[in-house]
């Protein structure tokens, strides 16, 4: 069969600043996914777009194509509205964890499709797996049961959704093209498109331990995945928030999922309850639920009891005891003073060093690795009190993350000021 | 083996605009070379050197890295000084053919290691194979004993030159990247330097018809390419010239040839001849030959003698009759007046259509396939007079050429300015 377009000619418009039509684009993608555009050509044309960028049509034509490559999911069977929240990624950002039981005891279903870790940020899955006897991997229908059922559902996503994004995404990892907002946007909506959900609250980090480091860049990431949500039909906002420090006082995965279950208790560290209430207004609003405050469903033990029926649901025991480390380090202030500064990405690094965190996607990551901290910045700290215990099975591991953790924070004299967690709400342009 | 350096780091670095070591880029072609770096790595690499371009010391390394991934030939133990012509392509070039003769009648030896064509300049080597019997392949012992005894020898490049070369360039054709400066002159100036040749002349080609149409990139190509032969220690100058019109009156195989025996035989078109003397000027010159006028080696028959010679060393019979075409189709004036205009690429892409180029590599070539020009740019015509003729073995090819000229002359009633076949010389910087 005689094929529409030259993969060549393609990537030599977009080299030279031309735009793509959605027929290009569309047959792009498609033969990519067929094999009949290689590997080498895909990741020159990504480099060609890292430079080149993607106008607003070729970015629209582009997440379609990712979609039409897989299948769609279908909630509109179930009785409650969907909404689903995805975050670009940070350190000890485990919100999801009391995020989607308290949107589903507020009434919505939270269907949270969720990845694994990869570098410095901790995945999901690998928190949730800490839970002795908890799966990942659901059929649709079990999902679908769950979801009318509980409310809520942290899974794997199936491999039937947008295929071309994770054969793209695997390219773009090894060929330094990762860092493009059209590619980044268009993999992450295309899936959430897929996935079915009608309302979507995507949470755009920046600071030094967000993979948008630049907050100019994090907004204008934000900025282009609402718009293709709202193109897509999906109610989606975006909060810009700042990710220089750890969320919480935990990184890592069972320590994650310990923090978790205190906020679910109406406990746990101010600026998780705070990002967690945020995210769950949005979601809520977003899915036209306006009577009710997560605040309450988290005070009365709601968001409790439906994070232990997901738990269960997928095999695992909420009560079990969480696996603990082998061995501890802990690292103490060397003088007294304010914590004017621990920075997100040194931490974030430390805890996959520590074996939290997996190099490659095949290494398995242990359950009861991660950091500490027992001080935020603008807490009050004297010489020789606790700052960090590094955690791990494997005490050899401990000095490169110890390294990792050299110039990562500033003790002061005059107290810090404190910035705001939420730096901004973007909407799609009216 | 552990390996130095991580490709996907190199690629990022380059794509932020870094500079690469030397030892960077030497593990980079070393690694690709031995497939420890993939294909689809290399390819985002070339895009992103095609937007950051390549540093003085990168390119250098660059083409070391690639004269390093093979054999290095030696003709130290010639008798005669050796002096290469390298042309950057253009419609009609035939330069080669009694350049290479030209200048070893004058006491140079001239190892002139050529392609084949691909795309719409011709091949050196398809344009002598159209002589019966006449052979490319030489093995290195043969061709050093025809360079000491006849001076002259036109024939493949072994696949031992550069091989990194040849598998980066078979990537860059399929991915857009060729049109990058660092990554042509290094292309270009690795084989010539592994080559071997103490003096190399270059023919940089500007215009409608060149590979490089903007005069100020030719210009840029040929200054980085006389950089890399002078650092080198190969005394390199390059002549910039004119490639908005076909050279000469013929563009294909046979034809070509036929023209190219002309120029021997003492007539030919002027342009031909005036490109000709020139660069066998500066071989000379560069050889260090100074006391032997080439027009004189012209008129006295010597360089058809050792024409003849080397077409007979590589089996060919120099007075065989040269294939004639089954069709030809004529292409006239529309008016009286001057011709002020004959672009090449449409002339080159008419004889390529008529069966003179290939499209794939493995494609065959036609002989006798191709264009004659019957009036050059100045030249006055009348309303019915010849124009051009289109030469083919296979009439349905006729159509599609005739399609490509479609615009590609004018006739007008002042007399064109005509401008200077070479634009300038360019020497080392000192």
């Amino acid at each position: 069969m005689a094929e529409p377009f030259d993969a060549q000619q393609l990537i030599k418009d977009k080299r030279d600043g031309g735009t793509l039509t959605t027929e290009q684009i569309s047959w792009l993608l498609d033969a990519y996914t067929r094999g009949v555009v290689a590997e080498e050509q895909m990741s020159a044309m990504n480099m060609a777009i890292f430079f080149r960028g993607l106008a607003g049509v070729e970015l629209s034509a582009w997440t379609e194509a990712m979609i039409n490559s897989g299948e769609r999911m279908d909630f509109a069977r179930l009785s409650r509205p969907t909404v689903d929240k995805h975050s670009t990624g940070g350190v000890g950002d485990k919100i999801t964890l009391p995020l989607a039981p308290l949107v589903a005891a507020c009434g919505a279903a939270v269907p949270q499709l969720s990845g694994r870790g990869l570098g410095h940020t901790g995945g999901t899955l690998d928190k949730l797996e800490a839970i002795p006897g908890w799966r990942a991997a659901l059929t649709n229908a079990e999902m679908l049961d769950q979801l009318e059922e509980i409310g809520a559902v942290i899974c794997a996503a199936g491999s039937g959704l947008a295929p071309a994004d994770r054969k793209l995404y695997a390219l773009r990892d090894v060929t330094g093209t990762v860092e493009s907002i059209p590619l980044i946007a268009s993999s992450i909506m295309s899936k959430k498109i897929a996935e079915g959900t009608s309302a979507l609250v995507l949470d755009v980090k920046t600071g030094n331990g967000a993979f948008m480091a630049d907050q100019a860049r994090a907004r204008e990431l934000a900025e282009a995945m609402v718009g293709l949500g709202t193109a897509a039909g999906v109610r989606t906002v975006a909060l810009l928030t700042r990710m220089d420090s750890p969320l919480g006082l935990t990184a890592g995965n069972g320590i994650e999922v310990e923090e978790s279950v205190e906020v679910l208790a109406g406990g746990g560290p101010a600026d998780v309850v705070e990002l967690t209430l945020a995210l769950a207004r949005e979601m809520l609003a977003a899915a036209g639920i306006s009577d009710i405050d997560p605040a309450d469903a988290l005070a009365s033990g709601r968001a409790m009891d439906v994070w232990r029926k997901m738990i269960i649901a997928q095999g695992g025991d909420p009560d079990a005891p969480l696996p603990q480390p082998r061995e501890t380090h802990r690292i103490t202030a060397d003088r007294d003073g304010y914590l004017s500064r621990l920075d997100a990405l040194p931490i974030g690094i430390a805890a996959w060093r520590l074996g939290a965190g997996r190099a490659r996607k095949e290494d398995p990551v242990q359950a009861a690795a991660g950091v500490r901290l027992h001080a935020k910045p603008g807490d009050r700290v004297t010489a020789g009190s606790p700052l960090l215990t590094l955690q791990t099975d494997d005490a050899e591991l401990i000095p490169r993350a110890v390294d990792a953790l050299s110039g990562s924070w500033a003790i002061t004299d005059p107290a810090p000021t404190t910035e705001k967690l939420i730096i901004d709400r973007i909407t799609a342009r009216s």
